[in-house]
């Protein structure tokens, strides 16, 4: 099901600064900033690698305030790790499977991920702990 | 600097039970079972996917005791992403110039990792909270 590691989504309190640390200590590229109000954050994707199913990329993530979820997530346990993105071929036929296994789901249903992708989350309680984002990159972005 | 996401470092308390349900979930495979007394851990590398720079692995990681990094870990946080692991071309060469940036390294030197690969740790206070490591693989091992 799982065809690559997408992303480390990454929780930071000062967006600008990460950026600048994975940038000049890293070599690391940014290849896409975007403000999701609806999940509460402004983000960066660098890219790390390409591979046959797609890019590998470190998402940087500052809440845009301290009651988002990546705000209370930093709040309770401090900047680092808060989710890992899977890459998918069909995030429909994936969360179907997983809730036919009785996972617990936070999405039912894909939702608007970054970079025109669609993305579901998994529960850290269905997967020990760890935040899990299915990713189907959008047709054509790996040109 | 950064080739590829090797692994993600996954702290579980059970590991037989972990690489079952990402076997039978996600249809992922065991390419390497290892104890590291060392590192006080027993752990297995499930295969993700393969790329022009080397291979992407969960890692799941169950400690040998509650006395070790890993149990310290899940004592303190719960189960969940222990660790970062990232591609290197050159292990020597990237702890060189991360230690001439200024950061803190916890290995000043290569060490031995799983699969046969060098490795070392740059501590999660340089990192943003992130525990990071470097991961050169041994020459051959994609065949």
């Amino acid at each position: 099901m799982l065809t690559r590691i997408d992303h480390v989504g990454i929780a930071c309190l000062d967006l600008a600064e990460k950026v600048a640390f994975y940038e000049s200590t890293f070599g690391l590229v940014v290849v896409s900033r975007e403000v999701n109000e609806a999940q509460g954050v402004r983000e960066a994707m660098l890219h790390v690698a390409d591979g046959p199913a797609g890019a590998s990329y470190v998402q940087l993530l500052e809440p845009l305030g301290p009651d988002t979820p990546v705000g209370k997530f930093i709040a309770k346990r401090g900047e680092g790790v808060h989710h890992i993105g899977y890459g998918v071929r069909d995030v429909s036929a994936a969360l179907a499977a997983l809730g036919a296994d009785g996972l617990r789901l936070i999405d039912e249903r894909p939702r608007h991920g970054s970079m025109g992708a669609s993305i579901a989350f998994v529960h850290p309680a269905a997967m020990g702990g760890v935040l899990t984002e299915l990713v189907q990159a959008p047709e054509k972005v790996h040109e």
